[in-house]
C-alpha cells in the first residue's frame, strides 16, 4: 500500500481525490499496489466535503510524514507551489503536478532535485489535460528529431473564438457568455492575452529538446484583437482562427493563427485541445482530447502518480536557459485586411498576395511567407485593419527562417 | 553498448535499419546507451544493401548470440515470427515487433513468455503505425475505464475510400489506382477485407482491458461493396464514409460506417490513420498520425526498443479468452438505400428514420438505433440497396445494447 497527499482540494485536486476513490482497482494494477489518499493540504476547513477529515492548514504535516510517498501538487501559481514540490523532492518524495506555471519557470530546477534525490517530478496534466502529451512526446517519439509542434492548448479562448464562429458574436459577448457558462474564469487575463498557452509551450518546446526559455522570451499576443468580420469571413472559406502555440525552426510564438480548411486543427472545436507534432521519422502526428476540467486533468494526474508508484518513470530532465531567434526573422504566410480603397497598394505592394472573401467594405488577403520585419514595415506604410498569421506546414521548417 | 538484431528486412526491418543509424544519438539519449545493429536474419543475401555485412540465414545465429539482447521481429505472419519470437524471449531476449498477426493471435502466450523470463514483449507498432496508440492506452490512460474505442486502422482503406469520395471513381478503379501508387499491395485481401483492421482492433481492445479474443469471433465487413452513389451523396451532406474497428459496449466489429459530419474521424483522411478511445474519466481522446509506412512505423518499433532496453517498459500483459456478446443484439444508428418506389414502405417499416441526400433514383434514410437482428430482418422484408452502421458517440455505450 502507498500513501499519497494532495496540496490543494480545488477543482484538480478534488477531481484528482474523487478519481482514486472512483477507479481504485484499475488504479491498484496500474501502481502495482493499492494507493491510498492520506492527506489534503488546503487553507480551507471544509467540513462538507467526503475528504474533509484528511485536510491539513500545515503543509509539514505531509513534508515530515515519512509514510507518504508521493504528493499531488494542485495549488497552482509559481510560489509556494514551487518551494513546497522543492522542498519534497529533497525529501525523496515524488512530486505530481498539473501545475504549468511551476513547471514553465521552474521545471529545470525540480527535474534536477527529483534526479538527485532519485524521486521523480512528472508534469503530464500540465499540457492539454487529459491528453497524452508529454509522454508521447518523451517517450513514443523520443527517437526522431522533432522538427516543429503547435497547439491549440487553451480551451477557454477555443470556446470563446468557436462562439464567435458559430453565433456571430463579437469579442466580448462571445467572453461574457464563456463567463456564464464557467469557461472563462472572473479575471480571465491568463487565458485570453495568450500566457497559459505560452507556460504550455515553453514545457512542450523544452520536453520536445530545446529546454526551457524564460517565458518572457516568447512573443505572445492574445484573443481580445480578433475581430468577429475576420471570423466570419474566413469561416465561410472553411478556413478557422485559434490561438496557437507553435514551436518552429527554433522559434516558439503565442498568436491568433487563420487555420487553413485542410488543416487537421482547423476542426478542433469549443473546449477541445489539440497538439500537432512533426518527428523526422514519424511525420505529423495529432493528440486531441479535453483539454481542462477535474476529470480529464485528473486523468493525467493519476497516470503520473501510477507510473512513479510503479518505479518505472522515465526520469524527464528539462534544461533552462533556451533563447529562441531574433523573433523579426521569424517567416509565416500572412492574412492581410485593408479598407477597400487601400487594395491596390497592397496588391502593388505585395504583388504574390491573392484576395480571399473579405468582411464588408474591406479588402482581405493571403500573403506568402513574410517576416515579422517586413509585416512591421508594411504595417507603417499600409492602413492594415487586420493581420493573422497563417498556420502552416510543419516539415517545412525551412519557411521560419525565411 | 546494447547489441541488437532485426527478422526481416523488408519495409518496415528497412526502415529500424536506418533509422537506428540516422538518429543514433537520439536513441543513445533514450535508451540509456549506444544500440547498435549487429544481425539481420533474412532469406535473401542482398549484396547491394548497406547492411549486407550483418545478414544470416540462420536464426540460431541470433537465438544464440548472448551479446544480443534484443531482437526487433519484422517478419509478418503468424509462422515462423510467433515461434521465433516466443524461443527468443524464453532465452530472455526482449522481441519488439510490428506484427500485429503475431500479437492478435499469439499475444496472451508471448506476454507471458516474456513475464516469466523477465524481458520484454512490446508492439507499439502493431496498431498504428507510428501513432503512440498501445502507450497511451496502457500508460497514460490505464487509470480511466475504457468504455469505448473506434479507429480508421488501416491506410490502404482509408486511401481507397477518400479518393472514391474525392474523384468519384467507384471501388475498382480507386483499388487499382491505390495499387499503381503502392498504397495497395498486389494481393490486397488482407486490407480490403478488413482483416488487417480486425488484429489491430483485437490488439486494442485486449490493452484497453477486455483481453484477446479469436479473430474470427470479430464481425468483419470489407470495403469491397462500398458504393461511389452512397459515398457521394454522403459527402454532399459533409459526411464520410470510413472502414472503421469498434469496441462499444463489449462488442467488436470490423464494417465500413457512415461518419456524421462533426466526429473527429471524419476528417482523417487519405493514408492517416486514427483512433478515438473514450474513457470514464478522460473523456474522449483521439490520436491521429501515419499508419504505415517504412519510417513512421520505425519510430514505434525503434522508441520500444529503446523502452525496453532502459529497463523502464511496463509489462503489458494481454491476456486470451474474451468472448464479444452475440452480434445479433448490437445496436447502433443506420443509414438505408432502397429504390425510390420502396421509400414509403421503409417510412411505414421504420418510421423514426429520416430521410437524407439520395443517391439518384434511391430514397437514402437515417434511422435512430436498430439492432443487427432487427436490420436482418428489415433486409429480408425490403429491397435494400445500401446499409451502412453510422458511429455514434462512444460515450453512450448503452446504445449498443439496444
Amino acid at each position: 500500500m502507498k500513501y499519497v497527499a494532495i496540496l490543494g482540494l480545488g477543482t484538480v485536486g478534488g477531481g484528482v481525490a474523487r478519481m482514486l476513490c472512483d477507479n481504485r482497482e484499475r488504479i491498484a494494477a496500474a501502481a502495482g499496489e493499492e494507493v491510498v489518499l492520506r492527506r489534503i493540504l488546503d487553507l480551507r476547513d471544509m467540513p462538507d466535503s467526503p475528504f474533509s477529515a484528511l485536510v491539513t492548514h500545515r503543509f509539514e504535516d505531509i513534508l515530515s510524514d515519512p509514510s507518504i510517498s508521493l504528493v499531488v501538487e494542485a495549488i497552482g501559481g509559481v510560489r509556494p507551489a514551487g518551494d513546497f514540490s522543492l522542498a519534497l523532492l529533497r525529501a525523496g518524495k515524488h512530486v505530481v503536478t498539473s501545475n504549468k506555471a511551476v513547471v514553465s519557470a521552474m521545471g529545470a530546477v525540480l527535474t534536477e532535485a527529483a534526479e538527485a534525490a532519485g524521486a521523480c517530478y512528472l508534469f503530464e496534466a500540465s499540457c492539454g489535460g487529459g491528453i497524452p502529451l508529454i509522454t508521447p512526446l518523451s517517450r513514443d517519439l523520443a527517437p526522431n528529431r522533432i522538427t516543429g509542434l503547435c497547439g491549440i492548448l487553451n480551451g477557454t479562448t477555443n470556446y470563446i473564438l468557436t462562439s464567435m464562429r458559430d453565433s456571430g458574436a463579437d469579442y466580448a459577448d462571445a467572453l461574457a457568455e464563456a463567463r456564464r457558462l464557467g469557461y472563462a474564469e472572473a479575471d480571465p487575463t491568463d487565458d485570453v492575452e495568450g500566457y497559459d498557452t505560452r507556460r504550455k509551450l515553453n514545457i512542450l518546446s523544452a520536453v520536445a529538446g530545446e529546454g526551457l526559455t524564460d517565458e518572457r522570451l516568447i512573443p505572445c499576443t492574445g484573443i481580445g484583437g480578433v475581430r468577429r468580420a475576420d471570423v466570419s469571413a474566413l469561416a465561410r472559406e472553411g478556413c478557422a482562427v485559434k490561438l496557437v502555440g507553435v514551436m518552429r525552426g527554433g522559434y516558439l510564438l503565442v498568436a491568433p493563427h487563420l487555420i487553413p480548411r485542410d488543416h487537421p486543427l482547423r476542426s478542433v472545436d469549443g473546449v477541445y485541445n489539440a497538439a500537432l507534432i512533426h518527428g523526422d521519422k514519424v511525420g505529423d502526428v495529432m493528440l486531441m482530447g479535453r483539454g481542462a476540467g477535474a476529470d480529464p486533468t485528473a486523468s493525467a494526474v493519476v497516470a503520473d502518480v501510477c507510473e512513479a508508484l510503479s518505479g518505472r518513470a522515465a526520469p524527464c530532465r528539462l534544461r533552462a536557459g533556451y533563447v529562441p531567434p531574433d523573433f523579426d526573422g521569424y517567416g509565416c504566410p500572412r492574412y492581410f485586411c485593408v479598407p477597400e480603397a487601400a487594395a491596390d497598394a497592397l496588391t502593388a505592394r505585395v504583388p504574390r498576395a491573392v484576395r480571399v472573401t473579405s468582411p464588408e467594405g474591406e479588402a482581405a488577403f493571403l500573403a506568402p511567407p513574410m517576416t515579422e520585419a517586413a509585416c512591421r514595415a508594411l504595417a507603417e506604410e499600409l492602413p492594415l485593419t487586420s493581420h493573422l498569421r497563417v498556420l502552416s506546414d510543419l516539415c517545412d521548417d525551412s519557411e521560419a527562417r525565411t
